[in-house]
């Protein structure tokens, strides 16, 4: 039986546990809060510290790009990390990303990379407005983002970002990078797995939907098949450059034809939940599979599938069970706003009838915790009715 | 969250607990064995005994028929079990059985109760030979049973089945259930749900294959109309008649266009396992939302499904996760010969890929543990290639 130990316990390794269990595979995970080694799914149950949880397991992930560098260092040392301490560093870390594109040679987003006023202004000459500053650490889901649309607001931004790179307690210098604002028409990501033995399965494009910056609803449905075989191209160039293991997502902006890379997160992504219903193998069976050596599972949509975050909601009517092919996952957090509780996955036949699921999901749920769902569906249908 | 008690902590406790965890639910499991209520996948986490595990739930149920009498006594006193006892207690007595098929008036086998040489002697005579006798009390895969083909043996077989009732332990007296032998054309089961509100779904009929008396190959394909809407009929007799909630599985002779119901259990099945990746939601989420009072869940096939018992054997080849759509289900259990350990599903998009998958997947296979896998395959590619 396979020992895993997932740097993490929140509901990334929650999930690859009840993905592990099937394939016979124990899988324990590191609190990075209370530093313990704790049942994933009942973290009550308390196993230990890293040391003994490095010392037992015969592999190591991560569920999450913000681990500490010495915890990653004393992973690596163990020869049991997947996928490389570089590359969850690469994830966690803007700067080290955008050079990680750079020398794949795969198209970005315009940027400059910010650590004094001088980089700052040299940003606003080089890059037309509007202008996205992002921090180099930490700061997913909107948070540590600033947006410049006119020069008067320069002052009063950089003000804030110089405090916010000062106030910065990381054990790696704070830094920002700021971005040519894309006027993409999607964003979709692409999920993929890559194993020890360098076989490479990719899902198909998820476009994706953010509300107040956080995930809020991905669709997976035939892309076209250039799409696709571009992103499956940049997924392939950044994968090898990293000798990556595991699962890997990449986001993309969509302008016409062409697919700029957002960012990258070195681990199962929430824009991959979609595939617990469909696809074959989901994302976290895959990725299981990938770091310990196992052959890759099917990738391919086996039916046109949505998933509907649940965020700081935890009181949903049990009227969408009704729903056929709806799926529930919770992932037994407490309540709090703007967390992540669980995610409500269905699927359709085609695409109509994703999209009138959709809707007709929407009208059981709360308004005001799903904000844009039913504007989404509504839209959704009307598009895929045509 | 709900909280689920199971009675019995073996693998249908196991897969009800990683179904119950994306609902949020609790799950417990008691094994019979020990007296203790614990993890149904981690059972070194022990909570207790059947008294607190009773007061601690919100509900009871069971994964297996064959519970002692006074434990299910003492949970239906709670008001908590579903299904009820006497449902329970019918599964694991081939009279009660009998008697529930004669008052819903559903098509069997021809049948003699017995207890005593004067019953034995009533059978011979009203049955045509063959005849199969099966204990009343335990006795499943293929254990208990003794087979009449010519007059000859009765003697022999009379004292065998003598000797086995007085030597029952069993606080209920132990007893004999004769059955003129179906000349049958094929085992089918159809596994379905009854929730506390009276609501009934049922997945497609399953074509079931036995290898030394245990079920080695389940098939879901679709089935004839007619045939599939027959058995969905006998099973909401047998249902509402014992005002049954939960998953309850009933297996068939086919005989031309006829079936005859060869046993009922009330729980989710072996022969239902293929609804983890065949159907939208598996008999193990159906049996806890029918319990829970929650809609059921999508009963309809996705593709067709076949699962692989993996009895008597823990050493499977990695190369089997190279078939698209292999997913395997581990069961964490010390292998023993005979000893189901493990179960595999696969699917297809028609039923041509499925067989050539399982052809496939036979070929991967140590034979010796798989004795009649591959002459399955070959046939069913043969049969669905014409």
């Amino acid at each position: 039986m396979k020992k895993v130990l997932v740097l993490g316990a929140g509901q990334l390794a929650r999930m690859m546990d009840l993905a592990g269990a099937p394939l016979g595979m124990d899988i324990k995970a590191f609190d990075v809060r209370t530093n313990k080694v704790v049942h994933p799914v009942d973290p009550e149950h308390i196993y230990g510290d890293l040391q003994s949880g490095i010392a037992q397991c015969d592999v190591i992930t991560a569920e999450f790009e913000h681990v500490a560098h010495n915890t990653l260092n004393e992973c690596e040392k163990s020869g049991k990390l997947f996928p490389s301490s570089d590359a969850i560093k690469i994830g966690g870390d803007r700067r080290l990303e955008k050079a990680l594109l750079e020398s794949c040679k795969v198209a970005n987003a315009k940027h400059v990379v910010i650590a004094t006023k001088a980089d700052f202004d040299q940003a606003l000459k080089q890059l037309a407005l509007p202008i996205i500053f992002k921090s180099a650490l930490e700061g997913y889901d909107g948070k540590g983002q600033w947006r410049l649309k006119s020069l008067e607001q320069a002052d009063a931004i950089w003000q804030e970002m110089e405090a916010f790179i000062a106030n910065a307690t990381s054990s790696v210098a704070q830094g920002i990078v700021a971005e040519q604002m894309v006027p993409f028409d999607r964003e979709v990501s692409l999920v993929g797995a890559r194993n020890t033995h360098g076989e490479i399965a990719v899902y198909p494009l998820t476009e994706n939907h953010h509300t107040n910056g956080i995930l809020s609803v991905s669709v997976a449905a035939p892309s076209e098949a250039s799409l696709q075989s571009n992103a499956a191209e940049v997924f392939k160039k950044i994968a090898e450059q990293l000798n990556y293991v595991g699962v890997l997502a990449i986001e993309f902006f969509q302008v016409g034809e062409e697919l700029l890379v957002n960012e990258i997160a070195p681990r199962v992504h929430n824009s991959g939940h979609w595939t617990q219903q469909g696809a074959d193998t989901c994302q976290f069976e895959n990725h299981l599979r990938a770091i310990c050596g196992l052959p890759l599972g099917g990738t391919q949509l086996i039916r046109p599938t949505a998933m509907v975050n649940v965020i700081g909601e935890d009181d949903i009517s049990d009227e969408i069970y009704s729903i056929p092919s709806v799926a529930m996952h919770w992932y037994d957090k407490a309540k709090r706003d703007g967390r992540k509780m669980a995610h409500i996955n269905l699927c359709g036949k085609d695409e109509v009838e994703l999209a009138e699921r959709l809707v007709q999901l929407s009208s059981l749920l709360k308004q005001e915790s799903f904000p844009d769902l039913d504007s989404f569906a509504k839209r959704y249908l009307a598009k895929v009715s045509q």
